[in-house]
């Protein structure tokens, strides 16, 4: 079967000379240019490659994701962006490299690189570097696939997802989206089209004003995807939350009724199980109810507060999810698969296909000598896409459910001791008192700022101290966690907890973290 | 700064008792799972996890990178989807599986997914497994990463190819997406705002009927898009072809008329350079000056084509592309990167933050202590995004961009070689004669049916012969190139040369194998 060594030896293939517009290469580099003109090359099981291949992946275990993971290291190694301009050789050149400075780059990379696997990283909706995960992910980008194999294993991970969800006997439907924005624009879609299936072929420029409704604490992504799908930001309605930043149910009510004497017309509600900043789940149970009675789709974004239902200890948060007809569901938040692993589930069968489908014949032959339900592709907005399944599947296997369930008990315990504790400790001071999900929201008050609350500008005092820290941590490198204001409030620290590699010891070394950064000011 | 061995090992972690709804475990996985409770850790660093992580990379190297992609292998190992889920053990359980049993699944999922790296892939719009863009991939799997050395990678990158484009001094604004087909939306989305800023806020129910203009052989995505974008299938107005798949620009004035007679409002033209079956260049200049008269603006779908601006020899197929105001160019097509590497280019600056930005204050706080113009990320609808674009930069940083023409020119060589070949050989014709991309279209005529092209049913039998070729084909896993039906043609075959490490010997081996797996039928 394959050509013959003589055969490859004979082919006459002379490239295109390196001579003209060669800018600012090393001399070594092009001497290195003139002896190797297999660059354009990409058989990777040649030897001059599989070396290089096996040196890379040497650097990156030891020094990303061995040495990047461990407590006795850095977070990162701050650099400005003006200043990582000159450090780092971004620049693209007209000739190749040498494999030697490649591996710098390489060392680089990671060297000025956010180890968001660290331990002290918990500074956003992710983080984490799961061994398992990251397997998963290296045999993906290895088969760069398109196969059944990937095509099943969504099948089944999907429908175990659903049947956790609630949905009966795991039935309905489901997708792996490029992040959970998406999935939210995805469930958007779905809701129209149920409401009016004319608007995939006719548009929306003769139909009346859709409406969407959903909390003021509730992700961005539902205003970004409105806008994108034409149904314009003013036309997301947003609900007043209570001081917990739950979704108050009255003001929703009466929002619908709004929209109703305006004329328009509701068709969705997008109720969120974990927002974004404080961690609060909407009251399910209640917004279906409200949905059933106007008749509209209820979309629950879980994409971070999801990962809740694998704990019977925790699921109750999202009580009444199992009415929802879309859930968006990102694995890669609280249930730390690598980025991206976002996923919305609905409770109705076949909609994805009717919303979605453009049926290209040159895509998708109905004259496959195998079963052509497998080909699901045009369920998709994407044509071609990553497998984000695999790594997320791996994990799965890996741990079970069991092992995810002590996962997910394991960070809620590590969010409690964490608010336990520094609910006694001088200086710090909750945002919210009583927090439902893995991240914390609290003002650290320097020794500075202690008793001066009744002062006229403590406010606009307090407002400056966050980013005060925050940068003095970045530049230290001792961990990162972010901060934000949020409405009438000043600038507060939120700290967020997803990684079960974490004990109590390394709680107790944050909040002392903050005490030693925060005592000058 | 880290804890102790003693605080680590002093904290009472009690995970959640195994014994409940254990599901179809064999014995040694839940032997294993009681000895194991370390599972839900997440630290990669402890020594159990290395030594997996380790044995793991050894084996995807092996039987996935190298072994995958020697010619001396087969493509793919054919199991139809039913006894796929018989042969691999898909199932997700509540108990770990042991090492031993991950390890396993490691190779089943190699073996029996479809190397896509492998030289005898020819039949996608992407192939190749490239060195450098797996180790960037991995590399980037690594740091999961979110930091501003990707930021200033993305810029680099970004600015070059607008260069490449022939943007005035690589000026404009860009972004990578998650694949060609959002690529596309985000350019009808940015064309709608430029030509009606208020559709943002207000949507589009109120609006004129705006209508895209895009040709019969543009990808299906378009369409797909509009309808997402709530602006309708049906407003997207299909512009005839020639008889090399080309956009007939008379019919595209024809069109504009039409829907401007019918009190519509056109408001864009998308081109396709490189169609996804026939590989057709669409006349640039003179589209352009069709949007310049009519004051629409110009996408240039060269997600596929796009990698011909490396070379001077092949660029002219794209002249006029410099006109158009957005670009998608995937560089995991043409350009080989891994899956997926798409990005959108345009002419305009600042326009992508205009039209997608929310200011979602929790997430761009401007009162960071550095310049937060790095802050790219509301410019995108994604929130979480994966950094595809350390890959790509690897590669061009490893081959350099004569590397990247030598590349180009050579599997333009390829395919030159292969249609030359083709064209006097006995059973193999042309669907178009002078293709002007990598792609291939012809029949193979089995020895049964040549000579009765002037039966009254030659085509219906025709069109049954690549289905039951490609039958064969796979299930012996030879070689694997696609078929498809197109307007009034019958089932032909698609063959795409993206891998440049393929030599004029691996062209003749395909030419036989057509041969070989045809002379039956």
């Amino acid at each position: 079967m394959p050509a013959t060594d003589e055969d490859i030896q004979s082919v006459n293939y002379e490239p295109a000379t390196y001579s003209d517009a060669i800018v600012s290469s090393s001399d070594e580099e092009i001497a290195y240019t003139k002896k190797n003109k297999a660059v354009p090359t990409v058989l990777p099981s040649e030897k001059h490659h599989e070396e290089f291949i096996k040196d890379c992946v040497e650097i990156i275990l030891s020094e990303a994701v061995f040495e990047g993971t461990d407590r006795k290291n850095k977070v990162l190694d701050f650099h400005n962006p003006e200043e990582l301009e000159k450090l780092f050789d971004f620049e693209i050149r007209n000739c190749p490299s040498t494999h030697e400075s490649l591996k710098k780059l390489v060392r680089d990379t990671v060297q000025y690189s956010v180890k968001t696997g660290h331990p002290y990283f918990v500074n956003q909706l992710f983080s984490s570097l799961d061994p398992y995960g990251l397997v998963g992910q290296w045999l993906t980008d290895a088969l760069n696939p398109i196969t059944p194999v990937f095509t099943l294993m969504e099948e089944c991970v999907l429908r175990e997802m659903r049947r956790i969800v609630g949905f009966k006997d795991g039935k309905g439907d489901g997708m792996f989206c490029p992040g959970g924005s998406m999935a939210n624009g995805y469930a958007i879609n779905c809701a129209r089209y149920k409401y009016m299936p004319d608007v995939k072929a006719k548009g929306l420029h003769c139909l009346p004003r859709l409406v969407v409704f959903t909390s003021e604490d509730a992700h961005y992504s539902v205003k970004k995807m409105a806008a994108f799908l034409g149904l314009g930001t003013d036309n997301v309605y947003l609900v007043k939350t209570d001081s917990r930043g739950r979704m108050d149910v009255g003001h929703l009510e009466e929002e619908i009724q709004k929209s109703l004497s305006e004329g328009a017309a509701p068709f969705m509600v997008s109720a969120t199980s974990g927002t974004t900043v404080i961690g609060a789940f909407d009251p399910l149970g209640e917004i279906a109810d409200v949905c059933d009675k106007y008749k509209l789709w209820l979309h629950v974004d879980a994409a971070w507060g999801g990962g809740a239902l694998m704990s019977k200890r925790h699921r109750r948060l999202l009580a009444g999810i199992e009415r929802a007809d879309s859930v968006t569901w990102n694995p890669h938040k609280l249930l730390t698969a690598p980025q991206q692993c976002s996923t919305l589930l609905l409770q109705h069968e076949g909609i994805l296909s009717a919303v979605h489908s453009a049926n290209a014949g040159y895509l998708f032959q109905k004259d496959k000598f195998y079963d052509t339900k497998y080909d699901t592709g045009d369920k998709h907005v994407q044509c071609g896409r990553r497998a984000d399944v695999l790594k997320f599947w791996f994990m799965w296997k890996a741990k079970g459910t069991s092992g995810l369930e002590q996962h997910i008990d394991k960070v809620f315990e590590n969010a409690k001791f964490f608010l336990d504790t520094i609910k006694h400790r001088p200086g710090f001071e909750l945002v919210v008192e009583e927090p439902e999900c893995t991240n914390i929201c609290f003002w650290y008050i320097p020794p500075s700022l202690r008793g001066s609350i009744s002062e006229p500008n403590y406010k606009e005092k307090l407002h400056k101290i966050a980013p005060k820290i925050k940068e003095k941590m970045m530049k230290e490198g001792t961990m990162m966690v972010t901060y934000q204001a949020d409405k009438e409030r000043p600038n507060f620290f939120r700290i967020v907890f997803q990684n079960s590699g974490l004990e109590k010891s390394d709680m107790l070394y944050l909040i002392e973290e903050f005490e030693r950064l925060g005592a000058e000011f």
